[in-house]
């Protein structure tokens, strides 16, 4: 399979130091040699090594840009073909320079997350570690990122790849079964096929069971701020924006966006609902009537709901608690230091113990607290757990849920004393559906797809 | 001189495939390798070899990025430092978690600059080398990075040390004078003096002469588009802003604020100012009074009077047209496919014929003669010379100008027979000017100020 050469910039765009442009494909090195000029030809440049040199022009051997080539040979590269990586001056204009001497060269630009697909596709990752790429680049926190690297080095394929191994063994068993049926006894195999569809039903649902945690480290818990006026909300806002402020301070350039729209609370994301939203929310007891305000707190994960502790309880703010009960929600008792005056044993009428956190949000103490609170509401208290197989791709929960069900169809058509042939078809689909995880037995649009939405160069 | 390790990350920041985390200093392998696990120990790596490899927790072992280390040893580097460049996914968590583990190995971040500032210290480029490496990143139009890339590669610096050679057989000269003044006719020398100084003067002349067309290579040509409702003012914006787009079209997540501000007319940048400002400039005939549009226009190096060629000439576009006269002014006769309905003579008592342009703004035809013109105003016709060396900084201009100055002051002080010794101050003080502007004498808070406007990671 002789693909075509595929180029595309692979930094993110904007000022920086450097840029890095990178090309792949069986001819990359062939067609990159006669637009650099260096102390050696870069076709005789051995793989893994770095050249200082310039590109030029091809026509005239004007130098066009001061550069730093990379060469990494097939099948030791990103793509499993071979490699070049030019380092470039990082700018609008040396970008553009190097790309268009490179199109010029029958080389063309890549698609979305083309260097990625070739590496699936030349067999280096399957295709939930190439979907785990995608979640490195785009994670909001570090646990999001420790998951994601973990799945990049194929800790999901390993699970799926067990499971899928019992399903071959019961294919197996039904196949010999099939064949020669005087082998066994087909009431037995019948049995069997209830304890394997078992066994592996359980294997999915410990997958399943990790997420819904694995979609909040991946997208972050979506959290509304309500309360009453003046009761702390905006301080609180403030001082989880300045905690992630303190975070990002250290790499300039970081969107707003990002800044507004995620804080963690040590290692818990939350997705705060967009300030505008949250402004609304904040008003909540007088502006109820409010469409937009209303649609954001039902949609949340998370409601924290804060009180002003040297405050009476308002009749609002029971209001409020009556409204969520049943709901995720914590009781931010703000301004721990001053005499409380709310009654508790009215707040125990509403929250676990463990849900209610005395705070003192202007001076930051109790936020500890609260990722306590948190983490027991929505990870059952153990977040340490050092066991990072969570499943959060979407496609991935949607396959698992699939594959399930095929396999309770076996198990109950099993039960039912169904033919074993037919009882093959549900254990052969479960199969199918687990495979598709891993890509084995992806279509081509399905890949389509999932490359798509990867970034430019990646 | 041991200095420290510094660190940071050298890519533009945001979501892209890679991010660069650049390390430098004496110690800067030995320090990365605790952090670095790979087939081999990154200590026993050649120079200029590539590594795969994952960056792990010092204290517990933990995979904490997955990368591609490249080891270059000094001096054979950018900085002439050992330089490990870390090869990291982009992405917020990614180059925060690989940022931090070094920060906490006696590594510090870098200030802005200062990998080139080594570069400059380490004695492998000049400072107005240095200095163009930031305007590479910088730039907006291909000229400009020509312009800048002959100048990284030491053209500037060449014409310095031709200057600075000639001073130093002056200095030379004098000095032979001074210790052995039996061996001269004093007036002999004030001859010489007066011959040398001049030559050198001329070589500054010469570079100064190109430093108009560097500052616009630089900083483009800041252009208003004025003239009456309707003419076409709005259809040239966007045919340029089109033109532009497709420019940067290849280059996914450029700016808005770049393709707003900076548009080029084939080779030549354009500064349009800002959409608002032009917005009232267009209508500057009814809104003369508004002060704001006037400040623009006042301001322009270049502006553009478009007229529909198929009307008659306006009082209100001859009242802008006698305010305008002696600027820098070409008149785009828009609707050129139509009968001309303007008068030529009165055209022609206000504009040169070069700066008369035919147009049709919406069939884009006549934009080459607009470039032609703004060519013929702005570089005397002369764009496609092949000299590159353009003076674009304004320290360097204030130098050349300072020691052109000095100079004088030695020619006039050789005329009226003031006593060599004195003459010899000035002649030096142009030594020491001309030196200044590739960094041979200049002092440490000036190296500050330059390196600071650098972005961090270069």
């Amino acid at each position: 399979m002789l693909s075509d050469t595929i180029a595309a910039v692979s930094t993110a765009l904007g000022e920086g130091g450097i840029a890095i442009i990178r090309v792949s494909g069986p001819q990359a090195i062939t067609q990159v040699t006669p637009l650099f000029r260096s102390r050696i030809s870069l076709a005789d440049a051995e793989s893994h090594t770095v050249h200082y040199g310039h590109i030029i022009s091809p026509v005239d051997g004007e130098k066009m840009e001061e550069v730093l080539v990379t060469v990494m040979k097939g099948p030791r590269s990103f793509t499993t073909e071979d490699v070049v990586e030019i380092s470039a001056h990082g700018g609008i204009i040396s970008v553009r320079r190097v790309m268009d001497l490179l199109l010029q060269q029958e080389i063309r630009l890549a698609e979305p997350g083309e260097f990625t697909k070739r590496a699936f596709l030349g067999g280096r990752i399957d295709l939930s570690q190439a979907e785990a790429v995608i979640d490195l680049i785009r994670s909001k926190s570090d646990r999001a990122f420790s998951v994601a690297l973990k799945q990049v080095s194929g800790s999901l394929s390993e699970q799926i790849h067990i499971l899928r191994h019992s399903l071959i063994e019961m294919l197996a068993h039904i196949e010999v079964n099939i064949d020669y049926p005087e082998h066994d006894v087909e009431s037995v195999t019948a049995e069997f096929i209830k304890d394997k569809s078992t066994e592996v039903m359980e294997g999915i649902n410990k997958l399943l069971k990790t997420s819904n945690e694995g979609k909040i480290l991946r997208e972050g818990i979506t959290t509304a701020i309500i309360g009453r006026p003046n009761v702390g909300k905006s301080s609180l806002l403030n001082a989880l924006a300045r905690d992630n402020k303190a975070i990002v301070t250290d790499i300039p350039g970081t969107t707003r966006d990002v800044i507004e729209e995620y804080v963690t609370i040590n290692n818990i994301p939350l997705k705060l609902l967009d300030t505008a939203g949250i402004r609304d929310t904040m008003d909540v007891v007088e502006k109820i009537g409010v469409e937009r305000s209303r649609a954001a707190v039902v949609d949340a994960d998370l409601i924290l709901l804060v009180l002003n502790s040297n405050d009476e309880l308002h009749a609002d703010e029971l209001a409020l608690m009556e409204q969520f009960k049943g709901r995720q929600c914590i009781c931010l008792m703000n301004k721990m230091d001053l005499p409380s005056k709310v009654d508790k044993e009215t707040l125990l009428s509403f929250f676990e113990e463990s849900s209610i956190v005395p705070m003192s949000i202007l001076e930051e103490k109790g936020l500890d607290k609260l990722e306590e609170a948190i983490s027991t509401l929505f990870f059952g208290g153990k977040l340490e757990s050092g066991d990072l197989t969570y499943v959060s791709n979407v496609r991935h929960i949607a396959l698992l849920k699939k594959a399930y069900r095929s396999l309770m169809d076996a198990y109950e058509a099993a039960e039912l004393h169904v033919p074993i042939d037919l009882i093959q078809i549900d254990v052969r689909l479960a199969w199918e559906q687990l495979g598709e995880i891993i890509g084995d037995t992806a279509a081509d649009s399905l890949l389509d797809q999932i490359f798509s939405q990867f970034c430019l160069g990646k």
